[in-house]
């Protein structure tokens, strides 16, 4: 995720962090050299056929109707990503108090780092990172996870069967299995989101539709703006093509990607708080580098 | 679903899976015939009306008004769909634990089982499978549940009987029974979307629109676009059309159809979760075949 | 509601059930006329003020605007009117099990009863039918609650009495005053629905700004379409007609009308689960007549 | 809240009451007279700058889209707090069965009569009516909560404490503070909109916007529409000035204005819920006044 | 925030309190400068190459796409915000009921105490105000939250502490926990507002797009508007940037900016309710200084 909060107009023109043009670039210059190439025909060899703008408008408002749809569907999963990961955050809080409240002394450590242990696996799983050992560091000398067929599912597994076997009464196993089920709904939305993709038929009609306008309206514009006319198209592509890229990225949202979400500060910070309520030293949270935090 | 991310160019451009090209295919031939026709007539035979592009202009955004509605509506109810899979999933899951946590040894086996029955057959329910019996597999030798009046109900009610007969104490039974109902919700939010089509008037409002659009639109090109009409209206056609019929798919989100949600997947994924928290070996989780999971 | 997947070409062309075609034809019929009229006047007696397009355009995004953000609110509030019977069918399936589970045995029989009463007196009061008596099927002899203040909510005091004297412990109730507490909700909720219409103001507003538009749309056209000019008028008439008709409809959900919620089939819904709860003999769900579902 | 379904094409004609007509007349007329002025002066005096539609066209999208939002943001808030009551009349009802439900009989006439002390102070608190006194029906004699801190907070903090001293065990405890949290939480919804009102920033830009538009569109029409150009600034200054008064009198859904929400009427429901729970004559609830449902 | 109700005619027109027009409005002049030296250019030195509109259409379209769907997700961040404070409201006063319900007499004023604590906090650290201290009154003597790894979970820990030391049973633990639990979810909400901007991608897009639009407008106009292109200019810059900034300025909705969240006003609001339930004397609501609320 780029953390740059009001850059200013020079840094706006210039910046290429987190900008998805260097992505389009070659497509916007194709299209453009195409449309040059148009217009140098149609005044120099031949006359091509002009239209009018008319069909465009209809074409532009229905091109416009699925990017907007499609840009609120991808930025709906990248924002409802990043509020599990709050729920994350506020669930493994309310279990450190929990685990104090209602668990005897000396049962308190063991659950929590099961909850780390879990938290860095479900990174680990949603980012399908496969060679990951951070979550081991929480688990006794060697217990592995890796194996098991689900390995976050594992780490509840256990968790659940630890404080079932410890808890003094009934108010304790009904607190912890409330927190522990909060935190499966969460874990299970952010698998949704990584598991299930934007229908694909969209990723295909938003793409030849962009592709179908950007090749037609040098046609239209070959009468009303003349030399103009690759500059237009350069714009529209930039704009539409850019807008298309953008919402493959934000579609996933636990992707490494520039606008990804920073799944490994969030973990960090769920570090510190667990850390400290077991009384442990918490470490410090991860800051920005070349305003990326991952 | 088709499961593929990011295609390249040259794929976007011929890709047929999970495209709503090869339906509509023939209504786009026989409008850009008809279009063909009138602008053949016109320059020939007999003068046909002219009108400005003025109406279409209106046309054109009520058109858009309602496609982009209808197609907001489809993709919510697809969402919600997934949605609800997942709260199923999450719950499964938390069953598992909760059942660990507050039933005593040997009975935990039945429930778990009656949880894997209920879910295959609340899958067979919503996709309307007759003759269906992998849910029989999860049940006691000659238990049936297929003529019973609501086969996943009758799951769920045995389980509640189960699970009230054994339960050690009302700490048990809360928490157990608050999870039959959380499932029983999910489980009602999903009958919901297969029993309840998308209002028919609008399925009436928004065919005879496009039809009557694509219709009358070559009247308002003959003048500006000449021989390049029939392209235009065989763009619009398929623009139009084809969000028409990915608005119907999308809308019955159970379906078989390919872009319908993975059920059998997501079965097969609560099936390894229970019975690794039952100690029985987990099967794989489904795999797309041809980029299709079914 | 109409229950209908999928009609073919023709069945679409001539479909009238679920139309709203024949309510609004008056009107499209008269204003057709009138620009009959007035392109005959202009064309002979006397040179009638044409006008450009552009204050049209202007218009039409903002009638599209309100005709827009109608047609959303109302079928929000249709599918919410579903969503909750959706959830009042889960809470009375979950009141089932859980009456089962947590009340003793000759004592489960009359809460699922009064639970009948309810969703009939519930619907019943949706609907204002007045003279109506399927409710009392399920109460005692002589037993009459429709003199009560709120009939259904007099069967959910009984129900609330019943179970507070015969629970065995406090989990019980505990478990059951949360159950009817969320019964409760949905009936509030669907109330709500019943008893606040949208805004008068937003027909009022939609209403006027249609007459005007199609009645000065005649002036801009008369120039550019001669004399398709009445049948222009015609398809955008029954464009802003049908869907303000439409949006009137679906938002009264619970109405006896073609699109509204089928709530006699809820109701059996309910009944087939609570009377196979109850080992009683279960009523055949209710099927569509002619397409409608009541 | 106007309550009138479906009225006829003559009343729909005619009607001002929930029009917001008479309070926008006067500028409606001014934009108008200097509209005619402009034409006169460009055909008599002095030739006026004609311009062609073009700005006018982004102008007119940009408007559209500050009304679109500031409209549905309106409406939001509006249904919400209709919401918020409505989850405010199931939690009263819950209460009332609650109470019976937990509460010793003798303990059961005070939370419920606070309850409705609560909800008359709440309404007065929203609609800021200061000298108000039909809560204090329902307190002892000689109890005063008008001079307190936050009056319905002090009923609901009476509430609790009266619940707790009486409760039997635990149980009771626990299902009664939940349910008087469940009200807390509605009334501070209800609160934050009355509280928090739309950004300001959005009523600035909005009604300069539109004034500017109104102002400068006639030098578009001057050409196109010539002396019905006045006809033309009267409708859009209707429609956009229209929807601007709708917006800012459905965002204060608590006022008593003729869109406002029947806060009184919701009063009466719950007035008739709990005192029919308490064995006590229920009123009759209360009709709407030529329309007018307060 | 402005708190200001429907200010009159003339207040609108040159009301600065609020408005963004300060701050944009070097960069309208700029603009409007460039578009007069580009018309008396074209009148007198060079001709300058004319377009027609019809690439402004769809540009206009594309940019009021992005800048509506910016404009909806600030607005929905910063009602979310204040949803979120809204609820921390009602927390607060369900804590105050709960621990005098729950906890025993003379343990009732330290967790009330911490929660006044944490809610300074809260705000401090939403508000990065590093020399801060009014958190601080409410602790005991000597302790100091300021060095934790982070302040507001600090407090709750501590209060949980207190709790769980000082409860009666398991009811009082069971009510207390998921009080804070609510709180901390709350708390996590504000948070993830405060660390997560909108996407760095949407701010490039936006105003790059608006600059091209405001430089390249001025050639579509310079036909058909002559010396009023630079009035128009001005006005579709005050427009685009002016909706650019307002959702810069809403998107951080705990800023002290001028359309921020009134968050002093809030916790003193939860100062008067948690003092009142302690029977301590309460301080006076915040009021407005020149409208502004802090």
């Amino acid at each position: 995720m780029i953390v740059r909060h009001k850059p200013g107009f020079l840094e706006l023109l210039i910046a290429t962090h987190g900008s998805v043009l260097p992505r389009i670039l070659p497509r916007i210059l194709a299209l453009t050299a195409l449309a040059a190439l148009l217009v140098w025909l149609d005044g120099s060899l031949l006359a091509l056929p002009h239209t009018n703008a008319a069909p465009f408008a209809v074409f532009g408002v229905a091109l416009s109707l699925f990017l907007g749809f499609r840009n609120n569907a991808a930025y709906d999963r990248w924002w409802e990503g990043r509020r599990l990961w709050g729920q994350l955050v506020a669930d493994m809080r309310a279990l450190g108090r929990e685990v104090v409240m209602f668990q005897p002394e000396g049962h308190q450590r063991r659950p929590l780092r099961l909850a780390l242990a879990f938290i860095h696996l479900h990174r680990a799983n949603l980012r399908r990172l496969s060679h990951y050992d951070d979550g081991h560091t929480w688990l006794e000398d060697g217990e592995d996870l890796r194996d098991a067929p689900h390995p976050p599912c594992a780490a509840l597994d256990l968790m659940a069967r630890d404080v079932a076997h410890h808890a003094p009464d009934g108010f304790a196993k009904k607190a912890l299995s409330e927190r522990i089920g909060s935190i499966a709904l969460a874990q299970a939305g952010c698998e949704r989101i990584a598991a299930t993709p934007l229908p694909f038929v969209y990723t295909l009609l938003v793409f030849r539709t962009t592709y179908l306008y950007c090749l037609l309206f040098p046609f239209a514009l070959l009468e009303g703006a003349g030399w103009m006319t690759p500059l237009f198209v350069a714009i529209i592509a930039y704009v539409f093509f850019g807008l298309a890229e953008v919402t493959e990225e934000l579609s996933n949202p636990f992707g490494e990607t520039v606008n990804g979400l920073p799944l490994d500060a969030m973990c960090r910070t769920i570090e510190i708080s667990l850390l400290s309520q077991l009384g442990e030293e918490a470490p410090a949270p991860l800051k920005p580098v070349g305003y990326y935090l991952s």
